[in-house]
């Protein structure tokens, strides 16, 4: 009954069989192994992107911030959500990889909408050198809350961010639970993660922050491998549909027991209230989850919203086990 | 015939053993897993200091780096020789991490000796504000040359940086080769290395750079599962000493061969000179090594020096082809 | 008919007068001169500080950024207003000087409340590692939008500072204009701003800082000289004064005329609407002062805020005209 | 008989004049001011260059470091002389403002030459993403040593960093004491520099810079006024010509008296060896000067190196004063 996050499961064994099989023999350092030629070939094919340099880090956070670094200039301004992974959740890594840009956050419930987008770079009027500059459009899919945004407001996002002349990143930490995927680490891989540049012209910069980082792995066949049998055989689409099927599953039964959803779930987080004395008996009963909106000092009738996250793993005996208990 | 880096080589199958043995049920991310618990007493046990603060990371420039940021302000100037791993082959990650830290280079052949560290310290009279103020000395054990200080030589060298108040910072990548360890990757591990903070005041500065260094694992079991075994049924030492008996079988069989050596072979690593004409032959019948001191270039009979790393799996029959050939 | 800011105006005379006897003779550089030894009394004077270290540089962003870097970790977060001038008008130099710290922005109409300021530390729940640790809280004195925290509002935003262990910063570009200052630019000097520490401890990083910062001056008693002459014979006082009450004759008249204030003025900064017609002509007339929330662009009729700024120098003869004007 | 710095001496009363004459009215800041205008049209007249951009800051370091962190990236390293003030004398301003880059340091005796200047650029072949990858050359002139490059001497110097794409950076804080001047402050201002793009495609970028550098002054005009009197009928030259003359006054006084050249006196510097008891009855009359190489504990005979300075202001019985004690 662990619902805690994505991070806590396994990896898929498939991961550890390619690690083994990659585990023969020599091959060179930092990134000139075979596999990773695989893997670029593999990731183009994907994304029809003849031309996009594509790297390998172990950490979403080395994903993130190396790749915002790349976009952005120390005297610039980060569009980002108040919840965005970036902002809460990285111990100030993107204003020391960027070499102290700010970030400005765009007001949004769960989705960033165009219009709030619109008005947070507006809000930005650069007067002359005083303020900071407006630079690049943070976006993570799927959301922190779950959400997912479609393709046409992805497209509507992207054409705000380009009416400014600024580019755009995305967070795809939890992508393949949407369509395809960037991050490995949480959906089924030990730790590896791919950045992809569909236009190269920043691919040598790029590598130069990697190394200065100290994220170029020397051992990289290890990465490569990774990310190459989790692109082998649709590993991606298999880990991710699995932890959507079982979020679905465990979504339809708190519906059932009178939970209340704050964002609707569309991938594989769940944000639904429960009385705290039901919180309280869960715990109690071995259930693992975070509270999200408060603790469990307080009326044993007030509701508290939790999170709940399916990665691949979990089982349906687990699932069921809860809900009975709930 | 691969002499190019300890880096080339597989990880030992026992590690992958341990990564598998690893991969079961839910583990509490970031560094909270049971293996963690275990690899810290395993450590505080190994260097009998009880207090010890223990952590991991996946690269070798991450623990430098994270390490001496730690221990200096961005003021200072670390001192370190020219060879050194943090001024050659780091694209100043240590001046990145630290804030703008300078280096100031001590004279070295390849081992450091005290009074050529003293003149470096005293060379950086700190005349008030205008210069770098004096950091922390840094050390590599085994050197960039395969040599190994002495117990007694690093006692002196620590008596020095002691005298001025300064601290020390070991960088210890192929450490287990000389006497004990705390780089993995070079050792045959897939990737992770341990920093240990004998007085634990700055322990909590530490965990604030690694995370902001985008050097956490959310996945950490994987860090920590491949160190336990490192350390467990002294896998370190076996590995070291396989790696040093190969490259004393490759030593002998240089020397008999003519080979002159600039460094005394003390490790794993051996720089010895051949004629041009003999390094063609040996490329050409496929062994993989650098040169290191010029090209193929040039007169046939003049001697160029190479380095040749042994790591732990290398086959005595690699060694002895390469020499037959020779 | 000049209302754009405190630095548009001329410097006091008397300043002048001292930076011409300063200009004789050799006198030692960057801080040794004889004129900062009898600033640092007298500031110990004033504030009834015998321990305060005191430090001069030549920019309020100098000042505010390098007092904040000496109070906080790069993977601390800030507390300001939004309306801050290190939030709005620094181009990102708090994120520079401290390595990449972050802001918090504290809700406040002008004057910040301590319920907000402790529901903003409260909203910073640090999670481990995860997210910024909490850092120092900076307050404007006089505020962005001309109004004065009382003696009380400022220990009572103290007390919640302290009651979290956060140090306090004081920004206080136009603090004269309440009670006592630290800033001389925006005074009636040609450049210059003293940081003032009332615990030493911190005083030879600040020292380091400065000097990596290039704000350490070599020609250092062209400095002193001002801010001696300014805490001399009230110059300080008498200039803050008169910035005081040609803004109250301004306000007066333009209350007269029927404009609106959104702030009440306290000190030498009006915010006041008028109608966009008035503006024109006023514009037009040669009143120089800039809009608010808006432009010259639409509705005759609507109402737009324009800030008016009083200096020492500007003449009753200018603001009377102003005033017949409108 | 004060020989210590040209930071010590006063201002010229010209500059005071123009100080006196720019403080009236309004005028806007931030360099919008009337008189920066002139200064950027003389300065274009000066160098031919109708194109160049022009920006003014307070101190040298500033200047330095302003313009090397817009030529360069965090993963270069910066050629420079070992003596060369952004290595010994700017408390790791460059490390800081470019966010991490390194010095190497070119061999010189006190000018660098062409052969030596390519053998410090050969020796960081960058090894891919490993080693620092090459930055701009910075030159200093006059040197540190008070020599001065001939102009052919700097074209050399330049060919050899074109050769390898790398930009140049002339340091020229006694760049008038040699031909044509950028700095202001050590030649009879206040506290000015210029800095000089020829190519002003990087100019908004360093105006970003020197904001968030917190060096960009609001009353911005008394920068503007000080340099535009320093360029007006020759202030520059003029006290540059005095400072030469007094120093070659000194320099035969010196060679006359017995003393010892380290480098040949070519400007206003002069670096001359005396017997240690000579020095210590010189300092016991009042002269100011430093020495270089030693202090005054030891043997009387012994010889030593000080530094001597003119500035412009020093007067010929100061000089014959300090020559009638030798």
């Amino acid at each position: 009954m662990h619902f805690a996050s994505d991070n806590s499961g396994p990896a898929n064994p498939e991961i550890l069989t390619a690690l083994n099989a990659a585990n023969t023999g020599y091959a060179m350092g930092y990134g000139a192994d075979e596999e990773m030629a695989k893997v670029t070939a593999r990731i183009r094919e994907i994304f029809e992107a003849p031309e996009a340099a594509i790297y390998l880090v172990a950490t979403g956070t080395a994903a993130n911030v190396l790749a915002l670094s790349t976009l952005s200039q120390p005297w610039q301004t980060l569009f980002c959500s108040a919840p965005a992974h970036i902002n809460m959740d990285e111990c100030n890594a993107p204003e020391f990889y960027t070499g102290g840009a700010k970030l400005t956050l765009v007001t949004a419930a769960d989705k960033m909408t165009p219009a709030n987008l619109r008005a947070a770079i507006e809000g930005e009027e650069t007067r002359g050198v005083h303020g900071p500059q407006r630079g690049p459009v943070s976006i993570t899919q799927v959301t922190e809350f779950g959400t997912v945004y479609t393709v046409d407001e992805l497209a509507a996002l992207g054409d705000v961010a380009t009416s400014y002349g600024l580019p755009m990143h995305l967070d795809g930490a939890r992508f393949t639970n949407a369509l395809v995927s960037f991050g490995g680490t949480k959906n089924g891989c030990m730790g590896v993660e791919a950045v992809i540049f569909f236009d190269p012209a920043k691919a040598q910069e790029f590598e130069y922050r990697r190394k200065r980082g100290a994220h170029l792995f020397s051992k990289h066949r290890y990465l490569s491998a990774q990310m190459l049998v989790y692109l082998t055989d649709d590993l991606w689409l298999r880990n991710a549909r699995a932890a959507n099927a079982k979020a679905a599953r465990l979504a339809t039964g708190l519906r059932n027991a009178g939970a209340h959803f704050s964002h609707e779930p569309q991938a594989n987080m769940i944000f639904a209230a429960l009385p705290r004395a039901t919180h309280q008996r869960l715990f109690d009963a071995g259930a693992v989850y975070h509270l999200w909106d408060g603790t469990l000092d307080g009326a044993a009738e007030e509701e508290l919203t939790a999170r709940f996250v399916c990665d691949w793993s979990i089982g349906d005996d687990q699932i069921d086990a809860f809900l009975a208990l709930l």
